[in-house]
């Protein structure tokens, strides 16, 4: 057996079955054995961007590490914004990248470039292989990486002639065991328990968003104490809708931000790091909390949420209650699209066991809001912000969960960085709804070139401007094999939704703003 | 002024009138600045590899540094394949990379990670500018690095805060005057002047194919001397057709270049490497001339092709010659849409005064031999082999030479990296005819697949074909503002070439193979 096939028979024991890829010549002896094998599913991406963004959404839905399959510097770059997102989501994620030969790296062919050094910048491990004979339990050493508590992105640099050389042995799946979480401190609950009261918020990010029994809890708390609970940091996951807990979030703008924490004392984190504001501007803070409040962090990232909101429910002596009961969807009605008829429509659509994937940015801002009492959901967001993710992210949790409708809510702009992966969806027949949000423009970025203190002329806007030419995207779903259609009516968007949930493979509806 | 405005107001001091774009947040006081100033035209990229590879068509048109704005770590991830491209062609670029405010970089804000260490992969140069007094100098010394001899990509990294502060002042032009090359080396004039004969072969790259006077003299060596002369390593532009001495390049396959060379004893290098194969394969060199040929570097990239073409000529007393009469262009013929009717049709139909960008990969091989009869051009291709340049590269050249028709030779699978570059040109107007091969695969890598030692069988053949669904160029490029049609006789190929190119503004023909 060839170093090739002794890693993906070892990864494919612990666990791993499908494979996210865009292979180049240094990595066909994977695609060579991934066909010998038949043991993983191959995901092909049009671009790296695609491939790095389904893994994540894979990873996140189906709570195991995702693998990729990537070409030399260019394709680890390409995919690097996305490998971004997920290390900021801290999702699970083993690249697989291919290297020239050894005897060749030294020479300048068009494509040698610093491997490592790419992946150093996207990765929180990577490693080079050296042998064929340790090239399986490397392989499993990253898995066991990149499957810790938390998460991380790690990479595995294979020169192609470990590949295709003849030797070693594969690995038990016992070398890739997940790392535990880390024991939560004694004097930290008892310092959080004595902190909690209405002055308190707990702030939550992480794995707590995704465990319903987490939020739960929290819940409890809140009913106790009085303490208020938000969700902050990078949204991986959020468990949300009809019989769970809903969590308000941290807003975007820093001044709705700012107002939001303003009158919090002490901050009791879970998962979470102090909240920051997504950028510095000129005369605000960096940090979000007001300056004299007291931050108990008392579960970390290598920590266990869920066991810190339990041990927190019991140290306050905090019952179990009923959960509130939650808003039933306004019903979707005929007018004018906006952002709250087009939430409202979103909103009362979704169908029974819905993964919503948000990328909207500045449209469908009511969406979550108006869908607590929708069908219990899983909801995935862009951790990272950078832009590009939530087609691929869409792709991903559609290959994770074949049985579950996707939801993709996606603003115009950032859909043209990965929007390839629209012709996965299509291979794949992925049941995916993508909602294109048209406002033919990068609004988010209007909204931020008034808070740097400029007065935008007509050339500054027109750089934020998609409208010349006006981008069709239902002509560019047709394209990748994506049917689609336009809409300029809540209702009809509402009925568009709910029949292309219904029927199977992708659909793409282009909302006009 | 403020430092954004400094930096602009230099820039444009020293010859800078045109900026290529994908801004952000920390972006948003160039973007100001840039209304404000009214000094530069900004294009607009969708996705930053677009932004990138057309900088680079664009400089190695204009002849003189291309200057990009991109958006973070992410940003210049997305720019860095074809940002790999240019530096491998040596074509000079000046990144401007935004950061968070240096206040900001402290926090684990969403889109905090390395920039410096981004950029390092993908550039020649790379500085953070420390304060609002040096943020033009700082420029300047970048932009002068950009532009030396050979060019380089340069990256300098801007606090958001440096931008949107006042202070500081403009540089003079002076400051970024392009670095001279460095002199010949008389003895190794000599040497090379006594090496010469039908045993020796000069092998020339950089700047020597893209200018006529040099590629004459060589000419004038070969009739004196029976010395062959081959082009070699990254092409970034040769211009060729009617009037110039046509230099055959190395074959991609490796056997097919192993025996190009095989028969030589002396190699010449002028602003070349030794070639080396663009993989390694099991049992094949990595090295491509016979291993006892004897190697002259007569001339390195930082030293003047020209200069030592003529000095070669002078040396060995080469008198000026007539060039041997090149052979007209075939007549385009009705009939199956073969590569060798393919490009007959494309060689007679190229206009007066031709750009042809090439990154058609497996498709219209004879292109190149067919049409050395053809009206003079720029001839521009892939240089550092990573895929989803054609598109970008094609689109800066227009916006160089926007009274030049652009022909852009377009492989399928490749296309899809950076498509969104069909839009920029719709928005700018450009007079450039895509011309995408629809194969409907990653043809190459069926042949890589074999010369790795594989046997594939249909998963492995699976992941290399895109016909599931099949992509429908007409349709995307619609959705982009371009308008397009199929052509499946080379005949109609023929007209269609004509027609698009004589029209101003874009067009897109999908050739169905």
């Amino acid at each position: 057996m060839n170093g090739a096939e002794n890693l993906l028979r070892s990864l494919h024991g612990a666990g791993v079955d499908v494979c996210f890829a865009n292979p180049g010549t240094s990595e066909m002896q994977f695609v060579d054995a991934l066909d010998r094998t038949r043991l993983m599913h191959c995901v092909l991406g049009l671009f790296e961007g695609v491939v790095s963004g389904a893994a994540d959404g894979y990873a996140r839905m189906a709570r195991k590490p995702a693998v990729t399959l990537l070409h030399l510097a260019p394709g680890l770059a390409n995919a690097g914004a996305n490998l971004h997102n997920a290390r900021k989501a801290r999702t699970p994620i083993l690249n697989l990248v291919g290297d020239h030969a050894q005897r060749h790296l030294r020479y300048e062919a068009p494509l040698t470039a610093d491997v490592p050094g790419t992946a150093a910048v996207f990765s929180d491990w990577v490693r080079t292989v050296r042998s064929t004979d340790t090239i399986a339990g490397d392989a499993m050493d990253a898995l066991a990486a990149a499957w810790g508590h938390p998460g991380q992105v790690s990479t595995l640099i294979v020169p192609a002639d470990i590949g295709w050389d003849e030797g070693g042995t594969t690995e038990p799946a016992e070398r890739a065991e997940a790392q535990q979480p880390r024991a939560l401190d004694g004097d930290m609950l008892r310092r959080a328990g004595a902190a909690l009261g209405p002055e308190a918020v707990i702030l939550c990010g992480g794995g707590v968003l995704e465990t319903p029994e987490a939020l739960k809890r929290l819940s409890d708390i809140a009913a106790a104490t009085g303490t208020a609970v938000l969700a902050t940091g990078p949204l991986r996951r959020a468990e949300r809708g009809a019989g769970h807990f809903e969590l308000p979030r941290i807003p975007y703008p820093v001044d709705d931000a700012l107002a939001a924490l303003s009158g919090f004392r002490r901050a009791i984190l879970i998962e979470a790091l102090p909240p920051v504001a997504f950028f510095a501007y000129p005369d605000r803070p960096s940090l979000l909390l007001p300056e004299r409040c007291e931050i108990i962090p008392l579960a970390d990232f290598d920590q266990d949420g869920l066991a810190a909101a339990e041990a927190l429910a019991q140290e306050v002596g905090a019952k179990p209650q009923p959960l509130t009961a939650t808003r039933p969807c306004p019903a979707p009605v005929s007018g004018p699209m906006t952002d709250e008829a087009l939430s409202a429509a979103i909103a009362a659509a979704l169908p029974e066991g819905a993964i919503v994937v948000d990328e909207s940015l500045t449209s469908a801002n009511s969406v979550a809001a108006l869908s607590t009492g929708a069908p219990a959901m899983s909801w995935l967001a862009i951790t990272g912000g950078a832009i590009g993710i939530g087609i691929p992210l869409a792709t991903g949790a559609a290959v994770a969960c074949r049985d579950r409708p996707v939801i993709s809510l996606q603003a115009d702009g950032s859909a043209m960085y990965t929007l390839q992966a629209l012709w996965t969806q299509a291979r794949e027949e992925l049941n995916v709804t993508t909602i294109i949000f048209a406002n033919h423009g990068y609004q988010i970025l209007k909204h931020e070139l008034f808070k740097v203190g400029a007065n935008p002329g007509p050339e500054a806007l027109n750089m934020l401007e998609l409208n010349r030419p006006e981008l069709n995207f239902v002509d560019l779903a047709r394209g990748m094999g994506v049917p689609g259609k336009r809409v300029s009516d809540p209702l009809d968007l509402y009925q568009s939704i709910k029949d292309a949930s219904r029927e199977p493979g992708p659909f793409l509806i282009e909302v006009m703003l």
